[in-house]
């Protein structure tokens, strides 16, 4: 950011160029672009109700906690839920518990916090070394059961997560790439609980990018991990992939927001393949699977 | 290409390593590997007969003048079709028409010759110019009207043109970044003549990269522009898309292959939009419209 760039507005000092929306904003007019942003995004794929208890999942992360900071200015009815996986290196899970921990009682949040030691006595690197699934994989299914359980037990109506432009757009890449077409018509802002122990899941900040919520978070004082990607995801695929979008942003500015809001206009015509007739409910937790046993008890007992 | 690496068939010294297909091979036996290649592409997709007359379509490159030695070395009845563009930047089109007409000459291949100088009285730069398209719009344009007309009026079969992998998975890439559905569903190596003044057009090499014919080319002494790129697309958006691909690739070995092979076992999904009944014959050349006048005509017309 240039020091002499002038807000498109106000003409105030600036603090981000944004070249796909064509805006150069000072800091007062970001933060009202990005608020407004969030609430057209809500209404525009109608993700949240003003009378829903929503549940957010924070990481401790910039996504995250932005979009708990957000949500709670926008006046909804707000609590945080934070898995702690157990994650040592680079003491991940102790450092980001922490700043959930500290962003919550500032903030006045109610936070749930699901310990798997404490809960089922292993960690995510733990059940990983046990399971022929990869790091990432393990996590996955614990986080997506575990925020299910929570939001269900709880009695939550919308599961909300902090998933941002470039995360969308990297994993509809990383999907057309493999022409994954069950996880291509599901990739949506707003994904309907199909089974009655499914909550309704939304991403409120699906049309915002990694760098505006980096500098939402900061131009907002919350305290977040700074090392973002989790450890164990160092040189993953979704990172190349990434990159190269950034390459290609960087050449054709705003080509991330077309390409991912001009597929949510025809994402119902990836949707002919998906079959749900083999889904039951798994014999230990009830929730949807296709075997006898959903693939977290199964991981949960082999750990 | 380390030297110390054995080709996986025969131990000899390897020249080349695809690690998309999990191979390391000598001369020979790549050589052996291309040639097959290149005959099972054009019976999966049926994209030439054995007494068909072919006209490939030849820039000077080592794809255009791969693909004529490969279907020359598999007996098909192969003529050259060269269009003069008039690029004097670095001497483009000198260089590239001596490096086809010495080939030509050479292996014994008939060689039709479009010069726009002589045949219109001008050149791409020149028609770039006057119009409000950029270089490599008017370039397409006219590539694509010529080569329509030579064959058409030389009886041609079919009309091969030397696109590789490299060149289908990066256009690929850019449609889907735009959603581009009439693009996407014409996107194949077999391509019908909808029009009766329309050949049929044939990729034969599009399941081989780049790196792959530049290989074929430098071992079978085929003496080709280096620069293979003309100057007019340095920097453009297909450039830095090939860049983001060849970096996913590199993490990733044999995403191109799949995601391109995989998007045409299901290309038929994304026809549903294509509309031709607002094409009529362009009235000064009779070549397909969906205006009084081709915009080939159009452009010459103004040039």
């Amino acid at each position: 950011m240039k020091g002499k760039m002038r807000c498109t507005k106000c003409n105030e000092k600036a603090v981000i160029s944004i070249r796909s929306r064509h805006r150069i904003l000072c800091e007062k007019h970001f933060l009202e672009y990005f608020i407004n942003t969030v609430e057209q995004t809500i209404r525009k794929y109608s993700l949240i109700k003003k009378k829903d208890k929503v549940l957010v999942a924070v990481s401790g992360g910039k996504d995250s906690l932005t979009l708990c900071d957000v949500l709670l200015k926008l006046g909804y009815d707000v609590s945080g839920l934070y898995i702690d996986l157990g994650i040592e290196r680079q003491r991940y899970s102790k450092e980001s518990r922490r700043k959930v921990e500290k962003f919550s009682s500032v903030k006045g949040v109610e936070l749930n916090i699901v310990d798997l030691k404490k809960e089922y006595g292993v960690s995510v690197p733990l059940l990983a070394r046990r399971s022929p699934r990869s790091v990432c994989s393990v996590c996955g299914i614990v986080k997506r059961h575990e925020m299910n359980r929570i939001a269900f037990n709880n009695n939550y109506d919308v599961l909300a997560t902090g998933h941002n432009l470039d995360d969308e757009v990297s994993v509809l890449m990383s999907n057309l790439l493999h022409w994954n077409f069950d996880l291509i018509s599901r990739q949506s802002p707003r994904l309907e609980g199909w089974h009655p122990k499914l909550s309704l899941k939304v991403k409120p900040l699906c049309l915002l990018t990694e760098k505006e919520t980096a500098m939402y978070a900061i131009t907002n004082d919350i305290d977040y991990m700074l090392y973002d990607e989790c450890p164990f995801s160092e040189g993953s695929t979704s990172i190349t992939i990434k990159e190269a979008l950034n390459r290609i942003e960087d050449r054709s500015p705003s080509t991330k927001l077309y390409f991912y809001t001009e597929f949510l206009k025809h994402r119902s015509m990836f949707e002919s393949l998906h079959d749900r007739s083999r889904v039951s409910d798994c014999e230990v937790c009830g929730f949807p699977t296709t075997s006898k046993k959903c693939a977290f008890c199964r991981i949960i007992e082999r750990g």
